[in-house]
């Protein structure tokens, strides 16, 4: 939690943290400017025991100010002037420039940089920062950071935010069932009322239609609504132009947003319209074990990779090929169990089985569940995911939405010659 | 162009590109590889005289192939088994497998590093890969890098995508007229069907809407639809909440991407509903007089900040303040006159009058070109902004997409109690 900060901040000795860019696509400026909207020349600087401070570009004083922090015009540096002691070599300028905002505010010794940039220029600002101005060592970090760890749990506000972009997700999930299911199947195939089928990218359509209703985004442009083979290959978006057959599974996978650079949510369900094919609904049944048992299994405190080696075990006892055994396997389960959900889709905690990995379940943490079991050259993958927050005062792992696991949506079939996914039907 | 890309890799003696990162919110990924999408643990190598190759997570493997470009599956290196021989130290073994990766295509010498990261994470990345790899050296650009360069002017099928954004941002602006003006106005303000005022929040969503329609996404989350006083403080989006008077300005800046990181459209124009007051004419038929006065000026090979000099010398004569004498200014002409256009909304070249800038029109460059004039407290700004292109056939510079110059909405006024704004209205 935010509240963790100076503490983690003293623990690595850093006076200092320095936030670059804008608050869009950079959690570490978003979190720290408390979300509001700032462009992508803000620089932010907190000392350790004190807020931020926002050294705002001069057109963005008044956004910059909503977050409650003291806000400081950035063209009182008269940036042109530095550029021009400096020759017009920019890099110096800029470094110069963050000398003088840092001596503004009483910065001195080491400083921890964060912030999205290219990495190229981080490297070369960076190290030109340490050089021009004595007193100031910038370091980064580069794993479990003092951002990392802080944002990794949640205070309330963070997880009532989480909860209603939750509730949002669950309406145009449901939304989104409603929508497949108000259409007929003929020939084997959802079709429209004109008779032509229904594809991926229409339903893709419509859900984005929702979630702007909702007034959440797909911040990442990456819902997955994958069919058939696609399913089996867990990071597949699917395809637009694909129809919709019957008994064929559909990877649901969606996790919008705040609009703005905001907390996202994240939640898979898989779906067969129509009816299951028998390995499908063995596959489902295995996932929805793996899903209850490593849920069931969670203790505050304990290592992640904990889960993740329980579910390969669970798995493989299933017959099922998984990652632990053969790191190369496209076939069975392939990645791993959960990952931390917050201002980005993927954050501390890690759930990998990887030396060297100390993520806990510490109170607080937000966190997906979400075995998968993937067969691609079968033609199917099945995969089921839930946000989850551990209370810290009750000490209970809450699913922050809930949702029915239903395997099935019913449709309407209306006959017609049946496509050869037909024949697979269950007797 | 992508074709200058080994030319500028000569110049400057690298002997391979490094990019790495999603291609979304990346434009070095997504510009490399050919715009396909890619997760956050890709890597892309590009050695100079050879397409790049692509380094993709095992599970993205379908998706990265679409490039056309060679794709390597990362799972082969096995980044569990190097983790666990550096014990547990993620950035070492993060380190060796970049080396692995380069040893694998044949890459030494020079490494120029791209693609956005968390700037403390890529000091300590980049400075490793070096440390851990003898032979390699990877170096980073702060300002005009070789991608900046190559970015900066178009090629055919570039100009082709960013004109059609035009066409389709075009749509949405006449959308948003046509929106505006099928309300009354009553009492001094836009009024719907129930008698209720308009927001900017209602137009805003029907913005997003029309997007969306199009297919096209506000990216940078950041349409401008902002009135009166946030008018006169260019980068304010807009308050939702605020209703629409007439006879204030309107600054309606609009810039959407096609989604998952591709080409942007840059465009303002201001407007005024049911009738302007004569000092918003004045500054509006000042505005428009740089627009056309900078835009015929215009030679191909130029220095860009002539223009903005110009501009500033422009409005100077014309009583305005600018940043040319004030830098602190935020009344008059407060930022330049125009910026590149292409993956990102701001790209290379710049039109700061700034010591060091030598960038050109170039022919091939795609750039806004955009006076506009604030008076915050005087609770109005106004701007006029389209997006060109420097053909490098006919060494003409076309406006991408036309659309009219009108200052005035007509609404139909039925009348009603006059508000204070009314009073300011032309004889």
């Amino acid at each position: 939690m935010k509240s963790d900060l100076d503490r983690l901040m003293a623990e690595r000795n850093y006076d200092a943290l320095l936030v670059t860019g804008g608050s869009a696509n950079n959690p570490p400026m978003y979190y720290l400017a408390n979300g509001v909207k700032v462009g992508e020349h803000t620089v932010l600087v907190k000392k350790r025991g004190e807020p931020p401070v926002i050294f705002a570009n001069s057109m963005e004083r008044e956004e910059a100010a909503k977050s409650g922090l003291r806000v400081v015009d950035q063209s009182q540096y008269v940036f042109r002037d530095i550029v021009k002691q400096e020759n017009g070599d920019r890099l110096r300028a800029y470094a110069r420039l963050y000398g003088r905002m840092f001596e503004d505010v009483g910065v001195r010794g080491t400083v921890a940089a964060f912030g999205s940039a290219d990495q190229g220029a981080a490297l070369q600002l960076l190290t030109a920062i340490s050089e021009l101005n004595p007193g100031v060592n910038v370091v980064g970090e580069f794993d479990r950071t003092v951002l990392d760890l802080a944002t990794a749990t949640k205070d309330a506000e963070e997880v009532k935010r989480i909860r209603a972009m939750g509730r949002k997700t669950m309406r145009v999930v449901d939304g989104t069932a409603e929508f497949l299911t108000s259409h007929r199947a003929q020939n084997g195939y959802l079709v429209k009322k004109d008779g032509a089928r229904l594809t991926v990218g229409g339903v893709k359509r419509h859900i984005n239609r929702m979630l702007m209703d909702e007034g959440i985004v797909d911040a990442e442009a990456g819902t997955i609504f994958a069919i058939g083979h696609y399913a089996g290959v867990p990071h597949s978006r699917g395809n637009d132009r694909d129809p919709l057959p019957l008994g064929r599974t559909i990877i649901y996978d969606i996790f919008p947003a705040e609009p703005g650079g905001g907390y996202f949510y994240d939640f898979t369900r898989t779906w067969c319209l129509g009816y299951t094919p028998p390995e499908v609904e063995q596959a489902y049944a295995d996932v929805m074990g793996a899903y209850k048992m490593a849920l069931k299994a969670m203790r505050p405190g304990e290592l992640t990779r904990t889960y993740q080696k329980m579910v390969c075990d669970y798995f493989e006892a299933r017959g099922h090929q998984t990652i632990q055994s053969n790191p190369k396997t496209t076939d069975g389960y392939v990645h791993s169990l959960a990952h931390g959900v917050g201002l980005r889709i993927h954050e501390t905690p890690s759930f990998s089985d990887i030396e060297g990995n100390a993520d806990r379940l510490d109170p607080g943490v937000v966190f997906t569940v979400e075995p998968g079991l993937y067969y691609p050259e079968r033609g199917f993958g099945v995969r089921i995911e839930d946000t989850v927050w551990l209370n810290p005062e009750t000490l209970k792992f809450e699913v922050l939405a809930r949702y029915p696991y239903d395997l099935v949506l019913k449709v309407r079939d209306i006959g017609g010659r049946r496509s050869e996914v037909r024949s697979r039907k269950r007797k």
